[in-house]
């Protein structure tokens, strides 16, 4: 038995003037007519999200009467920033278990309607607050000590983790969901703004609204849709919260350990994957994804980018959607976004950004500093 | 398949002056010591919490570090006051799948660390920002008119609201881990000061921090456990958040819906039950339980708690743990403590407050004022 993607919808993401209903109402829709599909037809609802972010509280509850769900069973997952792929692993769950067969997985945030120093607040605190965050650990903090200790160990580059900007920004231009449909310059990059040393303003995603939707189901009902996209690999893992506990700055072991889980289920190694999104929160992290993905040898990820091999017609396509860097990270909603872009990619519908003949499709979406991480592998 | 709970945890409830990871601890190493297992040999964690009352963000992976369970899966469920029954039904989905064999449920809440000012501006936006909200809709509220209404159609009466309490004091005061061990009388409660008319201070649950845990497993592991305890049905539904779109307001819709698809998965009806647990966060919430679950017919539950059927001796004795109403309600831990209290009845361990000879036990847990509610029926 294994599971299949029969509809995707997705969100303008950015700042959005809409309620969380609203904004969740898009991609749902969406995905349903993508699939001709009713409400009646789901068996449940599985909201992916970060509630702190919300002035409405019991948001799934919300969102599951303004969607019409009402009476089917409906709940909030959350994993930090890898809550709706959470959300997705559990939905896979159930339809395995054959006690639902069919369900909507939504991915939704409005961070917005809070000001940057509410959201700096909120995410200094997903840190340890016990042990860390009084240190001023927040995420820029984290991945700026991940990035030096990289470039130490490594001689991973400034320019190298421009190159991702600027390779995300490119295919974002392309993206007409994308908070920021530009594209930018090394020169630009360099240039900016400090953040957290190494890391400068365009080494960094942005807090945005979004969400995005998927409606997956059982095997047999998969197998009618015109283009079913199966969930091959599901490889999911955690690693300590503190980096106290870490042995190594340089990775992100949740992130191993995931994607073992996820080759291992679909029964292939990274040399098959046609095409990724990877969790690129900052620069760095996507370097470290390929690392940890077995895209490159340890400590290659810096020459991978630079040798153009994570572009359209390079070896390993990733974030050909702009990534987190140019879409933006409504936190909650990103590992949907990436889910419904793999779709899109194997369904042949991802347009400009498409590559072609893609098979196999992986996301990586880490939670926090990796304390989740989940890895997905979707095939034609 | 089913899935069989082969071991339990639950802390204290009260104001506890520890950190949320340390609450956590108690209840999972308890549960870990009852079936003698380690964490080595669980497969995942699943949270259930209201994340927002807690200052640690990305409480799951926090906690997972504290309690020794990295590199191993986890997330937080959330569903109001209804989240540790979501992570149980969860988890129910995974071992049925066969993707997990054996996982810990995990029930925490921390509230009593934000002040009473800042617990109630949260609350207060459970019900529908957008739409009630405003108008004061806060819990008190909404239950007040649920009381008011029943009185009106089926003349409920003051006196019975307070046998309701004066019964789950009489049986918390034999509770060890209840927030309140104490009895109260009827005067007492009569004469309590007014929340919200017609419910006074003894007609309402408290605020309470406090966790409990259960290692739950599949049908194989579970037989050579000395106990075990079937999860023989689970049910889950919603409701309107908004009371506006509600048809009757002296009844919980989704709580009918859910018990119905409990007992038909169970293969039993109300009158087969035991012994149960039912939401009681106003007293009015237990009488509405009784007919939503079919204890009695719609309208006698005022007549039920008064001819004492729901003490132990009676026809169902219902909440002989002391409810949410002596236990206090420790929001995310309360589906939790319920299914430990269900699994100590049918083990025969529940002490002064055990059911002779309890075969079959319900759990009710509703979520909010009913936008989700989880029934589940335990069989020895």
């Amino acid at each position: 038995m294994r599971t299949g993607v029969i509809g995707i919808g997705h969100g303008k993401f950015g700042r959005r003037e809409v309620t969380v209903q609203e904004l969740a109402f898009e991609p749902f829709r969406e995905a349903l007519e993508d699939c001709g599909l009713h409400q009646k037809d789901l068996d449940a609802l599985i909201v992916g999200s970060s509630p702190e972010y919300h002035r409405q509280r019991s948001l799934s509850g919300v969102v599951a009467e303004y969607l019409g769900m009402n009476p089917k069973p409906t709940f909030l997952v959350e994993a930090a920033c890898a809550s709706s792929s959470a959300a997705l692993a559990i939905a896979d769950a159930y339809i395995r278990a054959g006690i639902y067969d069919t369900v909507a997985v939504l991915g939704v945030q409005k961070m917005l309607e809070l000001s940057t120093p509410e959201i700096l607040a909120l995410m200094g605190r997903v840190g340890d607050v016990q042990w860390e965050s009084g240190f001023g650990t927040t995420f820029p903090g984290y991945y700026a000590m991940f990035a030096h200790r990289h470039m130490h160990e490594y001689g991973t580059t400034r320019e190298q983790l421009a190159a991702v900007a600027v390779k995300n920004h490119h295919y974002g231009a392309k993206n007409p969901n994308a908070m920021f449909q530009k594209e930018i310059t090394a020169e630009k990059a360099l240039a900016s703004r400090m953040v957290a040393s190494p890391l400068r303003l365009y080494d960094c995603c942005a807090n945005a609204d979004g969400a995005a939707c998927m409606i997956v189901t059982n095997e047999e009902t998969a197998k009618k849709a015109e283009t079913p996209i199966w969930m091959a690999g599901l490889g999911s893992a955690t690693a300590p919260m503190s980096v106290l506990r870490r042995e190594k700055l340089s990775e992100i072991p949740s992130a191993i350990d995931a994607a073992k889980e996820a080759y291992k289920m679909a029964g292939i190694g990274p040399k098959d994957v046609d095409v990724a999104d990877v969790h690129d929160c900052f620069t760095i992290a996507e370097i470290l994804a390929y690392e940890d993905l077995g895209f490159c040898e340890k400590g290659g990820g810096g020459r991978m980018i630079e040798e153009g091999e994570t572009h359209i017609g390079g070896r390993i396509p990733v974030n050909v959607d702009g990534g987190l860097k140019s879409k933006g990270h409504p936190v909650g909603a990103t590992g949907a976004s990436m889910a419904v872009e793999a779709v899109k990619q194997l369904r042949g519908e991802a347009g400009e950004r498409q590559v072609d003949g893609a098979e196999v499709a992986l996301m990586h979406n880490v939670g926090g500093i990796g304390q989740y991480c989940f890895v997905n592998i979707f095939r034609r």
